[in-house]
């Protein structure tokens, strides 16, 4: 009952019956209507507390921990993964994923106890052979070797800068837990819900809301968010080097149909299944013009794709702390080039058409490649690369997920 | 500074220099990244408070209300407003046009103080003559000739069920000052912000978001929300009638462009020299066999002309109390029709297409009533009627502000 996963509204003997809820909310107001507000009854905070899904026993006696077989954590990496630390209450029953990038020769360090195979650049080489070359290299890009290889239905991935936040009530937020909650209840992208998700515990469709929409559409992508170093660019980050993001926003939306959104690679959850192969992060990093665009890009691709086939991208909560920000010359430096290109690339994606027998996202990420050749190989050379990459990227998914089986077996890295 | 009205950010000068906000970004942690964040130092509450809008000192101590002489405050009602007591402080700076509902030989007592003008039925037939036809009676739709005969650039409109809410720390929310801050600040339709409004204080543009669209467009709509009774349909609130909403969502967005939403009447706001003329509440009430959509019929309409010729439509923030809902069974009657109809009315909004020489708001409204006749009409003969009724709607808009001069002389109410 706590946890909507599923477009079912709860049951009316599960619904909090506490005093101030018991009134019939179509009689008179119980109280003197010119009372200023503060003086009235009002909803204790436990009768929120009881229908919030964060407070759901469940969040914290559940013995099985949700998707437990389910869902890998993706975590790209060059450093010893000492954070974790701090998420093993929320990650250690799951498996880890850890992508090691630059120097294949130094040794990651992971904390006792977690279960996790790693993959440095030579055991890319080693599984993808020439196709290795879609993987990016000193670049963060190089997470989504990590989609590829997992064979779990769901993605969780994160930055080793992330750590736990805490919600304004100071309770540390799991938010893991919030985005499986994202992926397993519905999208609505047909329809904007000025109440914000619907099937949130206490919210609901609105007046006005068609009744042929509130089933929803599976949700392909639950992106999150960050207090404290917000993910800004290189221009704004010197601009603003000050600015904290100490706003907690205690909502999920969808991103409505036909509309484009800078997705970040940092707090991010999918549904491999689903969208796995359009969660591709490009170029980037060494050799490249560029850098900073590869969860830009895959954003734009994967969005595109599911409006084309009807699935939904959820943002919003869950936060997660981000501690530390890049070095904003460092960044302006892999920026500059996007920065101009991506006054291209939006024009570009808001006029992507898939066409109707593009059933599949391989196929729709195919007919992109193909688009991005034609359009963008003349803003810059690098274009008509990504569109070969992406095309190498697909390949190797195939190869490694042979039918859409995501089970299949799939060559190791160095598991632990 | 605190009013971040225009798209200018704040200058250094006057950033917040707290200790923790000193902390350059692209250093090092300051703290063992390892260490629990709750035993971090953080940002103290002082920090955020002094940031934020809500608690600047000009909120308290302004001695001019902003916008004091260009907005009107719209209220339909059929009882005494015993409910502008709570909303002394806010409103009184403030011209109220009232619109009396239901028996003209009714007195409505509208407390000491206030500066107000109030039409009954009487009145409104004798400044309309027969156009008077387009405004409704018995249903609060009528509210929206109180848009007409203003001489404003700017109106809010508020139920007498509205009571003032209080945000998380116990503050009175003043809803008209948040409305103002949305109007006065840009629109950021073509593209989605995943930390809101870029332009309130503590916020900005993420990275990957263009920099072409950074400036905005003109706000043409604020569409404010509800605490504790939610804006439910008869059925919802049949199925859910404890339901109350306790979520405060700290956030103010842009809809983008190409969606629609359902725009609720209750807290609502705009700018009434940009989109006036799209403000039409429709054909609802006595001798319709519908009521409960005028303000979705007005919200359809209006979004489709904001995002043709490039206005922007806010929702979120502010939240008023919404202290009494409206009987579901009354309701259910009022809205059975719409609530099948609205499966074709959506449909349609979301395919009108305006043509290029639409570039009045007159003109784009005239053309939605022809695309209503032409393509609902067969859904019911009420929307022949609607539609003659939106051409009367513009020819008396018209009538009252000959040549979009909205301050022209019109015919006078009965006064105080």
């Amino acid at each position: 009952m706590c946890f909507p996963y599923f477009p079912i509204k709860t049951p009316p003997h599960l619904l909090c019956t506490c005093h101030p809820c018991s009134f019939l909310p179509y009689t008179n107001p119980p109280f003197p209507p010119f009372l200023p507000s503060h003086t009235r009854p009002s909803i204790p905070s436990p009768c929120f507390a009881l229908k919030s899904p964060s407070f759901s026993p469940m969040a914290t006696v559940s013995p099985t921990p949700l998707l437990k077989d389910e869902l890998d954590i993706v975590i790209p990496t060059i450093r010893n993964l000492d954070f974790l630390e701090m998420w093993r209450p929320f990650f250690q029953p799951y498996h880890l994923i850890i992508v090691q990038d630059g120097d294949p020769t130094k040794t990651i360090k992971v904390p006792e106890g977690f279960d996790y195979e790693l993959y440095n650049r030579n055991d890319i080489n080693r599984i993808l052979g020439p196709k290795a070359s879609c993987i990016s290299f000193k670049d963060s890009a190089c997470r989504c070797f990590g989609y590829m290889v997992s064979k779990k239905k769901y993605i969780y991935t994160i930055d080793d800068d992330c750590f736990v936040a805490k919600d304004p009530s100071g309770k540390d937020i799991n938010a893991l837990e919030q985005h499986i909650q994202n992926l397993l209840s519905p999208s609505t992208p047909f329809f904007f819900n000025t109440l914000y998700d619907p099937y949130r515990s206490g919210a609901d469709f609105v007046r006005g809301y068609p009744f042929s929409l509130r089933e929803g559409v599976p949700t392909a992508v639950s992106h999150g968010l960050w207090l404290n170093i917000p993910d800004y660019d290189a221009p704004t980050q010197l601009v603003k080097p000050l600015e904290r993001n100490t706003r907690y926003v205690d909502a999920i939306m969808t991103i409505p149909k036909g509309t484009l959104f800078p997705m970040c690679g940092m707090n991010l959850a999918f549904n491999r299944e689903l969208i796995g192969p359009a969660m591709y992060f490009g170029l980037m990093g060494d050799g490249q013009p560029i850098g900073r665009y590869d969860d830009m890009w895959a954003g734009w691709c994967t969005k595109v794709i599911c409006d084309h086939l009807g699935w939904g991208v959820k943002t919003g909560l869950p936060y997660i702390w981000h501690s530390k920000a890049s070095n904003p010359f460092v960044n302006l430096k892999k920026e500059y080039k996007g920065i101009y290109w991506q006054e291209e690339l939006i024009p570009f994606f808001q006029s992507v058409a898939l066409p109707k027998d593009c059933t599949t996202v391989q196929k729709c990420y195919i007919e992109i490649s193909k688009q991005v050749k034609a359009k963008l190989g003349k803003v810059d050379d690098y274009f008509n690369k990504l569109a070969d990459a992406m095309v190498t990227w697909i390949e190797a998914w195939d190869e490694l997920n042979p039918s859409g089986d995501i089970s299949a077996k799939i060559p190791n890295g160095a598991s632990k």
